[in-house]
């Protein structure tokens, strides 16, 4: 019998089409972006000129900006999605709204060396990226107009990355977007009926059944969730209460590094390099607070696969057939061999 | 200047990306299912044994169920996501929820003709497809467990589609979904403060400055709505309330099916025979009806061409970017000229 189940945040619905029961073989391998010579990349070391003036790079002493000698660099996005220049200016339309297109669009070059992954990088190199996307949403917070702030990575071309070399992005947003109003609203109505942090609470219930754990260290759970939208799909929390994720400490960013390497090179071993999103769901910044907001909401990351088209159905409501059940997902990953060199 | 347009019945933001401003010959075309012969196609008439039983046929007189002769044939799905038989039985596990995946999944065959698709059919044969919409739904409804009847269509590979015979699917749900309730959400606060239906306000407004009016008819009115989530989307809305699909009468399907008809010509010819995904978003069945449901809520038929991918930023926040101004899709697929036979 297939199982709907809820997501118990946002009260999504899912389908867990037991019957169906689709293995990692089941799913095709993804499609290579079309391969782009070092010379012509514009995120390769030599090409600077190539993308806008960078935000921030972490780079060998002695080395000048916009140059080679970065480990990590920041610019911002060649077509941005927004504009980061003027005032919001929200007016109606009749019965509409708008405002102007102001916000942040970043891209973070995670590595110079075209031939590397995110999972292909030590752990070290993946710290770094990680203090990348602390150092510019602390940067962006200072512009009060900004209400939230995405990092996020599409990882080849089912994903929607459009540039093979590896890069994650940020958006900052002037105003906070349904899903995650729907998230604050969903935790923060637990937070009133029973005054304790919803994803607390699912990670202490994880960590008793253990059935649907992947990994984890002292400081960070990976589950495959309850009510997955999508085969193979994985979360990563903090085991304590953070509603920020630039708020994780030095030790704290250390071990995510650690959790999220290891849970990449699972998913590609599973998988076999599967296109795949990943978003960081952090509290908004500059934001009204009430009722505690910092009490009830716990930043996240959730990993998709994208081994699955989403059709009409999805669409329309919203409400996800999912082929895979988690526990068989978190099994399968948890008990793959792994070099973790 | 990007601009940010919410969409004024679920408070969905959208960007609209216009100085990405992209035009149809931007996007690439659609990928073809691969072809498969008409002696195993399970739709072409003579393999009605592929199918389960059929729940609905249109078949000329003389003929019998589930043999050639048919000119609508509507049939459960054969790998169905939910399942018929059984009670909800709703429980918990540990703070999760989970029920049953009880519902209905049935497939509606359009066409006994392999080489046909929605927008080749007769005006006359598109609209027995409408009908059979209607008799399975009213079939579905009195079943009391159903809350929501969703009706959609996938076409084309990039849509989701798996089987190349034109069809579309029904599917029963035992819940209303979240995007359905965050729509009748909206419409209702609409109501409550204006005492009008929203829908029937975007009508008069479309309709007075006609700048995202595509076609029309005395019935219908088929627009690119405001905060387009996707190039070339459109909407097509009844010009009088109605907030049930099903409660349509005969004059309005024989009108439903020239303007569908003619949009989907328009959207092949713009975009040459793009992959897309409709839904018909109606009113839930059997709900709990307070504060005058009937009189907020207003069917619609939406039209998705497939021509982005939908990447992690969207997965992130439900936040679209459109690279193409509803106007100027709208402007396009007007001035069209194409061929009505």
């Amino acid at each position: 019998m297939p199982e709907l189940r809820k997501d118990p945040v946002i009260g999504r619905w899912v389908i867990i089409a037991t019957e169906r029961n689709k293995r990692p073989s089941d799913f095709t391998a993804a499609k290579a972006i079309p391969a782009v010579d070092r010379l012509v990349c514009p995120f390769c070391p030599g090409n600077e000129d190539k993308t806008p003036v960078e935000t921030l790079a972490y780079r060998e002493a002695g080395t000048q900006p916009n140059a080679p000698g970065w480990r990590v660099r920041v610019v911002p996005n060649k077509f941005p999605a927004l504009r980061v220049e003027g005032g919001l200016d929200r007016e109606g339309e009749g019965l509409y709204d708008k405002m102007n297109g102001v916000g942040a669009h970043e891209v973070i070059i995670e590595t110079p060396d075209h031939n590397q992954t995110l999972s292909t990088l030590t752990a070290k190199e993946l710290e770094d990226v990680l203090w990348s996307y602390r150092d510019r949403i602390l940067d962006l917070k200072k512009d009060k107009r900004f209400r939230f702030i995405l990092i996020f990575k599409n990882k080849g071309e089912a994903a929607g990355a459009t540039v093979e070399h590896t890069h994650s992005q940020l958006i900052a947003l002037p105003i906070v977007p349904r899903h995650v109003l729907a998230e604050l609203h969903g935790a923060k109505e637990y937070y009133k009926f029973k005054e304790r942090c919803i994803y607390c609470d699912i990670v202490r219930q994880e960590l008793n059944t253990r059935i649907r754990v992947v990994i984890e260290n002292e400081q960070y759970l990976c589950i495959t969730p309850y009510a997955a939208r999508f085969p193979f799909e994985t979360w990563i929390l903090p085991k304590s209460h953070e509603p920020y994720f630039e708020n994780s400490q030095k030790h704290e960013f250390e071990a995510l590094s650690r959790i999220l390497r290891e849970i990449l090179k699972r998913q590609d071993k599973a998988l076999n390099f599967p296109s795949y999103n990943f978003i960081i769901h952090s509290s908004p910044i500059n934001h009204d607070y009430n009722y505690h907001d910092e009490d009830y909401y716990h930043w996240h990351l959730e990993i998709m696969p994208r081994l699955t088209t989403v059709a009409g159905f999805e669409r329309g409501t919203g409400f996800y057939i999912n082929p895979t059940p988690p526990e068989d997902a978190a099994k399968f990953l948890r008990e793959l061999d792994i070099d973790m060199k």
